[in-house]
């Protein structure tokens, strides 16, 4: 297992972690990753899967928000009009988001084939940030077999974080970043819920990191100081087992937003800043004959529960995504440390 | 009963009409005006209440769309965060919505001693138009006192129509505006269901008014050109007892629009063009204990019936508000003449 | 030249057309089309070039209106964050939307070396729309090299319209759609401007459709009838040559959405219906080292000029993407026939 | 001069300060309060005048942003249509919005006779939040003569902080809130400019505020604990003269979220957290009759300074609200301590 904020004593707010202290604490979902790591390609493919069965057939009601929208994610338009998600979550780099969707679209066909046929089209959803510092990204390396190796290795076990699948090139604060995740246990109606949180890390300008104990730990030391001006991306994926509607999501998609600024972040001008959320506790029926749906939601007086979550887990999974990766050489030389190895040499 | 598009064998749309054609049809919900006409004053309030119990108690789902935002409504924030609206809904004149809104609060009060206390406070809904060419708008004549007048004297028969209530001082197209009401009836899971729309009508260019036959009737000949820039406003009041969540209202409110749009409008630049939308069918209690709540939503594949009776029945409602008005003589002896005398006319 | 709404005597508002009565009425707006049209195969890339030089040095004011989003484009999140464009704008069906931007990227590189290494990477702009019915879409044709076939294509004359490019395998209102193109032209402080539409149809039901003079042509004779589920799309490009800011041309964008409803439409639940908007009067340097910039917009009183002119033009061009397109022949022998066909015959 | 984050050694961000650290070190801004206090009552109205013309003649380009919408301010629709403001801006509590509203009206219509009647109407913004706990809210004591006094105190020097105007009842993270202020100096082409934030604070669960050096200072041995759900609220007006266009004013007046996020707050449910933001440099003549109008606007590689701005000062002047407090007994004799008392106390 990877270092986690455990390891350091670090503690984000007051809600109890899940037991794997990830997103995979939601009951049936699963991630994979592929990972691409030769030279100067430092890339790779993360896939999320709400559920694991047909998702085209049992979309999750979902939502996204775009908190800063220097970003080419796709999907996102429909995520907002019909509130659903219809295939898995991919995180790529930010060139590679064309052929990422194309095999989704792919699989979905192999899946479905009255797809565009005699029923509608389906909509891939691709998030995305730019690891060009680290990774070779004009190669646009990442190739439709990396999709499906990421898909086919999905499971719902602990989720491997720090450099790995999308993560595998990416910066964050100056540090290495990568893929993190996290998780907080609700109760409701006397039964346990989760929020679990999984982020892609590539934002923040180096200096500007505040731990939640208020050490501000830099990399300045070891790397000339990065321009202000900040050229990353974060993609925050939430997942949750709370009935949920649209709208809720959204609120709570938006508190990923708390926790990145709790971590110094200002959401930058340069950074694609984009939160996805999704409740497994409601599925739509893509064949449904019914003309009403019995759902459940949760009562609004609730809701700071999840919104206390989703700011807690995002900020800790950013954390985590750091420490558990280590410290990296990329393309052309070009390094980054880890945030783990500072706080260890400072401990 | 005033006159109607059925006297003028105008159709809009292949939806069938409620038994009332009106609001109403959508069982619990209740109109009340009152009218204010004495001299240069010629303006007054509209309640539209959606049910018969306490609203601030049992919230009724709700969503609102701005489709131009030149306007001065008040409450839309709030509905749209939390997706309720929690008071009955006041039409009245633009500089008028303070006097509302402080009405609405004090109502709220009197029958609910918690609020602001021990409970939340509470979000008066307020829609405008700019009554200022046929009304002394200046003076601020309504108080608080007409609201609840308008309040008392709701009932959920047929609606009045025309130059009453805060219609009493509108115009539209050059003619005189108003308040209109239709309906469509809509079945759903082999039972009947409505959607009601209820609008203020004060927007729209003389000469750009097309009739469903494509008739573009126009007061040139009585009036003075009335320049180019519209500087009206058009508040559009949907309901539904179909069940519905936010997202699937607001999507309903938007369409709203498109009737506007048939009629010939562009939704003008100085026009507060606003729809509000609910449903009777989903109601939020505010004292629920329970964290979960069941609830049913339209299976979304059917929504389209949804979106075409708002379409078909605000382009309606709009004729209605017209149709229903006698020609007018208002502040300074400005007159508007009705669309009703115009089509006699030329019939 | 193909035929147009001037040759049925059709008149869509009050504003004059421009002399190409095109989005190329719009100087240096070039567009350029690849079809691909091959037994089962009835699709391809429509490219709208907003000026001659680098978009991604000289990148243009831009806005996008998600009028219905049940759609697939990419690159809007970037549009109305940044509120610009940066490469041309890519027309396809819902399928190769990421074959499309991969090769709009692969482009941008190729004239800009320094994307993703000392600079930003870039936001490929594509929108779509569902050709299924005519055209086999699993079959995924598209490829990067039809994507540079339309960008070598493009020219500032008159625009080819009907079953040509993106509009080759689309249907509208049970009639063959495709692209259509009109303008309108606008005195400001006493020089022409334009404001253009260019757009890909394939959205209504057959028997919605109504013309500006009331009839209401249906295909229903000649197909089974369609069912009322819309399930198609359309996509809406402005361009103009007036000043304006970023919320200015979201303002109009929106517009384009009044131009459908004139037509019959109630923005379908199942269509994606998409406004992209550019003004090529204010660009942005990529490259300004300025830290304050200068910049004309439109006095906003005189707005109405371009929201009437991005209504009726709009209106037009979807009429211009039937009267243009020839009855058509598709997938499995599916026919669509032309509405310069049925009005000929119910002349 | 009230106690500040200086007398305290409390540092937000790297980003100087204004020679006032307050919203008026953006010139022409004006600051006035009339402060209500006796017995039971303990409320009042601040007034924020953005330059000291008639606003409604020159208006400020302006834009809002939602950053938790559980409020009441009015006002905020058009903003965003227009993206001006055309009234001073007023904040108050909860239930006294429609008086200032209505106060505001009558106002404008004194300097502008012609409103309502041969120009368009006035669009009053008003923002608030709820004192019920400190002030007996449901005795709607303010009135419209306490706006005239607010407008009358107005002027450009320091601005008073604390329990005063409308901050008089409010309470923040259990202590003590109200009216806080604070600026940022940023030079852009060699000339200083200013971005200065007011607020009015009445939001956050005690126990959850963290200061800037990491500790978390809470007033829970002086209170019974606050049960968790947050029903607070907090107005964010943010005043600058770098010229900006409405786009780049919405995303700087977001990043307030990122400032309240970093003390601790996620934006809890039952708070209404709106931010205002306008910009001095660039102002609309209502009576223009050019139909081009030359501005000026940020260099968009630029807005990171601005963002960082708003942030810092945002958190600076939540904390400012807090340390200029002197502790408090209000309704019922229900007591609030100061931040100060308690940070000297544990000093």
């Amino acid at each position: 297992m990877s270092r986690t904020v455990n390891d350091f004593g670090l503690v984000c707010g007051i809600l109890p972690q899940g037991a794997r202290n990830a997103i995979t604490d939601v009951p049936g979902v699963r991630v994979g990753h592929c990972t691409l790591r030769d030279g100067d390609i430092n890339t790779g493919v993360t896939a999320i899967l709400p559920h694991s069965g047909s998702l085209f057939r049992r979309k999750v009601v979902a939502a996204s928000e775009v908190i800063n929208g220097f970003g080419k994610s796709t999907g996102l338009v429909q995520i907002d009009e019909l509130g659903t998600i219809e295939t898995p979550i991919l995180l790529t780099n930010t060139l590679s988001v064309g052929v990422c969707a194309t095999a989704l679209i792919r699989e979905a066909i192999a899946q479905n084939p009255d797809i565009g046929r005699s029923t509608s089209t389906v909509n891939p959803v691709v998030g995305e940030c730019n690891d060009g510092p680290l990774n070779d990204i004009q190669a646009m390396a990442v190739t439709e077999d990396h999709v499906r190796a990421a898909l086919a290795a999905a499971d719902d076990g602990p989720v491997e974080q720090g450099s790995v699948g999308a993560g595998t090139g990416m910066t964050c604060f100056g540090f290495k970043g990568g893929i993190g995740s996290a998780s907080r246990k609700i109760a409701l109606d006397g039964s346990d819920h989760h929020l679990g949180v999984l982020v892609l890390t590539n934002f923040g300008n180096a200096g500007d990191l505040v731990l939640p104990d208020g050490r501000r730990p830099s990399p300045k030391q070891m790397e000339p100081p990065i321009k202000a001006q900040e050229k990353g991306s974060v993609i925050i994926v939430l997942a949750t087992d709370v009935p949920l509607e649209h709208r809720q999501l959204k609120r709570i998609a938006k508190r990923a937003g708390a926790g990145l600024a709790r971590l110094g972040s200002f959401w930058g001008h340069g950074s694609g800043d984009i939160a996805i959320a999704f409740t497994t506790a409601n599925t739509i029926d893509h064949d449904s004959k019914a003309d009403l749906v019995e759902w459940r939601i949760l009562n609004e007086n609730r809701i700071d529960l999840l919104f206390r979550a989703a700011t807690e887990a995002t900020q800790e999974a950013v954390l985590n995504s750091m420490l558990a990766a280590d410290s990296f050489m990329g393309r052309g030389g070009k390094t980054r440390v880890s945030l783990a190895d500072v706080l260890h040499g400072a401990g």
